[in-house]
């Protein structure tokens, strides 16, 4: 009986590991153990941890690790604050293998917490290229972990070049995909204000909608408020209904929240509505359906790719991130926005299989399951 | 002027590192920030602040963090810890660079700490291998960390090959060799016991005599025990005066120190004499001056390299880490210990440059005032 | 020259010590040390260490220690980090005495980190009796302080009845009145929503205008949603112009912020306006020309005794506090709430001294600066 | 079924709580709940938590949080990082009631995680009078606790004085009297060292023997090291057996054991034989038959007391503390100590029920069985 215990520290990881833990739970001779902490623990991140029950899973340990601040100060003492407690409920779990997903500055303390235990370390969604501290992040753990379950051939390469040993890596494809998979259907299925609340000066439609998801930037801090202003223009000026997501927990969201409050209070943008979240089954399909979606989040870049929905990615946050046909980059720019929007308008749709092909979950389960665990490696060269 | 904060939490790094703070002390245009935790602040580990203090170094920031415990929750909990604080410190001193040293466990706060406030990192020491979790620590800083300052050619290769920039790989020796430098003379100007205390059953003299420092190693707990003992038999065999140094901090530590006290106590070994601790300088010269070094500590492959010093080296905690003519390996056995010991004593010496050649400290200090400063960087492919 | 350091946790807790630091400040024999942690640090929470500053105080230490879940969990984690950081702060800073001030559930941290570090801890209100964990917290605090600094006579009594010595009480009066005394003016000279912005529906007038701030009661947890509705739908139907402070961080001021967006978002009262904060001065302006205060803060029973302001407090939050004439207890509900305005409306304004003078800040800066200063104590009894 | 559950830091205070412990995991409608943490769980300080173990109890969660230094900081610091953990571990244990023991620094974490969570809290034997942080750390507990059980009629009305409710306060007696009394026999059946080695220079018999302990105390820092080289001096004269246990980790126990290994190694004391730990059901028949005990452990006063056995009671820290005929004070001076061996030699042994009958242990379970459980209070006056 393998026991796989899976640390989840955000909503967006929840989703990106959901399939995973599904495949996991049904496979016989596997125990999952799920440890749930920081921002997936909160109201004003959405409290993904009630998702997690509702979807049927158990939580073995809960974890408040989030220090308040929003900036960098509150980040790291989030991660120290973390490690202390996660190494006891591994203690106690006693897991033969942690997971750890992606890149979020908290997820280190995972890593730590399991090799420092001398327990192998799974990393999912490594070898990627991206321009923020995730960067240092998502290479530091790497380095800590003894599997690499990575999303496409190319980060395979770049983990392997970092010196891991082929034999510890393992394309899955990005397990997000899984997710966006099950979200094509020939219709939108609900309107979103109506299930979701949120707020805004006027009611909008989903007909003919865009989507916007604007993140701060770890190392631009001081100019995300500009920044956002840039996004809140341009999709003011275009005038259709618009979605708006507020910012998850990064140090700096304060400045984009503060942001969009005042542009919000100051210039009545009737055209666009705020969500401060909505759970990513639907919030996939409210994708798909949309004419496309703009902003900086990494959904752009990766389900929106299998989506086949234009992305126009705004700044520098996902730089260096491999990308299929439906990106167009800009800069922090009203018009470059507008412009990019424009164009994409009349192009047709194309999905890719970059970032998967609707299976990683079940890959991944796999790959926990059979593969060799070690917590002892050198670098191979 | 620019502002540089060196972060010391052992007592064996402000050996590394105490040259280049005295360079960097020196120069006109730098300013020495100083920031000392962990075990560097205890009595029980040779309270190296004192030392500090004492050769005219003002201290800004002491921070308590060790965790007692001994096994791998402590060490988490202590990593913790310090991150928690030495944020707080890093956010109140404003440096411009941040200096972090080697591979110990609790060093990977200090390159978070850093990192997540976007503080340019320096990391002295990275790109060598070992067998240990110093290895996942070590290129784990290497990969939070903007500029590397490591001790061999062969270690800068190893840097880049793993994704970073030439451009921020100096080549500057290792700073250990430094010390070591200074402490060849034609001969020992002290006894060790006169100065230092330390207990046995019999006074032994300072001729013709061994040096041994054997720290458990973190992956294979459960046997330092027996791997400890098997150094003491083999040194009580021998019967040849021998100052053997308490092993440090680490995790297990506590089982390869009750297998000396347990040892101690039963066989009465006469000709072995205890120590907690010797400063660097006297125990350099005391190195130089030995027949050889026995056990598992670095300084057998580095310091003694220089100084031509015979290493018997046992056991895997050293595997990896690159040799020069000095040292012989060998296996957790009292007979292939005694072999290598008595092959070793008809062997002309030979000193090697391989860990550097002297200058270390001011190199990196020249580096630390020149270095162009960036906290943001990618992958190179 | 006797330092004396001032720990300040939340923007309440600076209007009170702010005269008592200023007198300090302008004092030759005496230097004063600030350091600001938990929610004094917080632009949630109005972020007093700016307005600290503003007033002219340098801060030696500014410590983040929040841990976010406005539930139990995170408010003893609050604590315990609070003093994880503050015994540093204060090994660093090695004040003669430490300030802590009132009840708020971190400030036990403080006292904590004095009392253990064998540095005399003065203790700025106690002997109060309210209904909440605020009670244990404020008695802890005494039996850990060895200087008490009391708002009136009663509380003196009290405190020396638990088994303080005499010598150690002092009845300075409360220094949250010295503010209030300078806010008595002929007439309100600002219009707050100018200067404060703040968010609703219509724009009010300062005229004929009330005053709401309803905290959440930690004890009674689950309910303060639906207290909280009581008070809105009171003060919604009374139409009156109403300025309403937002609710700060305690465990469960989540519950309540939700309970005022739901009301809002769904009744939308036009006569109600919100701000996040309003610095306490002019607070204290707005509140003397007020018809009076409806909530269950403490300012309405402390500085609205001395102002003469009509307190209607609601619910448990205040019980134990010793009253003046201004108050009338009401449950929670909408129509005693409503009743209770409609009774005081036509009685005559009574100014109170049971809190103190007007010269709190100055005393309590006396006796800092002139009591014997012990750090070790014995019951009475 | 009532879930209690008992938090244990320190070997001392498992020995206190074992009785009742006992006795509630008999009672057919309560369920144990068990949480170690601190010095409870180190190899340095006896690993208690394997005698609780080996005593046949489950632990449900065990927390490494001692924070080295042996100074106020890392005392505070052990404090706040058991207050972060345990108020985790209550958060999933869900206890109807939580029971805190006695006055050690750390447990203070206990009462605030239980307090701050609303679940109630017990005291086991607060009201009693110390000299030390004790006493600060005792009364503040009370403060925070919802029901006292007391080891005496004296102890009960100091706690009602201070403004408990007097249906809060319950007579038990002491529970270590309870273990005293089991360990009454005609004659010690074990030799200590053949069972518990220990180290000395000559080995010695347990026949007309002495036992002392001797801890640092907090608030005369810088003393202990003269102040246990005075007991040493005493001892060694007297030329009697002495069986010496070794302190505990009180910030300064640093000091003493330094103190002790100084005088071992420079006068060489064949007449006294270390143990780092005896476990108390054999410590206790050992003390029974002792010719008395000298120190200054809280041993001295409340089990010898029962047991009859003269205890020379060196210095401050017992004082206050309410005393049988078994004690002579002396002040930290060998000819005192010295004096008063003399001059009990020959005293008859008188047996006292001051801190109980033998049930306490009972008594107490039954109060937590039966008792009316609330988190809510006032001062009584």
């Amino acid at each position: 009986m393998r026991k796989v215990c899976v640390v989840i520290t955000a909503r967006a990881s929840y989703s990106r590991i959901k399939g995973a833990m599904q495949a996991i739970k049904e496979m016989p001779d596997m125990q999952l153990q799920l440890v749930v902490a920081a921002s997936a623990m909160l109201n004003r991140y959405g409290e993904a941890y009630k998702q997690m029950q509702d979807d049927g899973f158990t939580i073995d340990r809960m974890i408040y690790s989030v220090v308040e601040g929003e900036n960098p100060v509150a980040m790291v003492k989030t991660t120290g604050l973390g490690m202390i407690e996660l190494v006891t409920a591994l203690e106690d779990l006693k897991p033969d293998v942690v997971v750890t997903i992606a890149d979020r500055y908290e997820t280190i303390a995972t890593a730590i917490a399991a090799s420092y235990s001398n327990i192998p370390l799974a990393h999912i969604q490594g070898g990627e290229v991206t321009g923020n501290i995730d960067e240092k992040v998502r290479h530091a753990i790497t380095k800590l972990a003894d599997l690499h379950l990575v999303a496409s051939e190319k980060a395979a390469e770049r983990v392997i070049k970092m010196g891991e040993n082929p034999d510890s890596v393992f394309v899955t494809g990005c397990p997000s995909i899984d997710l966006a998979a099950k979200a094509i259907m020939p219709e939108l299925d609900f309107d979103p204000i109506e299930r979701y609340g949120g707020s805004g000066l006027k009611r909008i439609k989903p007909e003919d909608y865009y989507i916007v998801i604007q993140h701060p930037v770890t190392d631009e801090r001081g100019q995300s408020r500009q920044q956002v202003t840039e996004t809140l223009k341009a999709m003011h000026e275009l005038g259709k209904p618009t979605y708006w997501i507020w910012p998850n927990a990064d140090s700096g969201s304060d400045e984009t929240s503060k942001g969009i409050r005042v542009y919000r209070e100051k210039y009545k943008p009737e055209n666009i509505w705020f969500f401060r979240d909505i759970p990513s089954r639907d919030f996939l399909k409210l994708l798909y359906h949309s004419n496309g979606i703009v902003g900086n989040s990494s959904v752009a870049i990766r389900e929106c790719s299998f989506l086949g929905v234009p992305a126009i990615n705004v700044g520098s946050r996902q730089s260096g991130r491999d990308r299929a046909e439906n990106v167009t980059d800009v800069g922090y720019d009203k018009d470059e926005i507008l412009k990019a929007i424009e164009m994409r308008k009349d192009m047709p749709r194309v999905q890719s299989c970059l970032y998967g092909d609707g299976n990683a979950g079940k890959r991944i389960a796999e790959v926990l399951r059979d593969a060799e665990l070690k917590f002892s490696k050198k670098l191979t060269y």
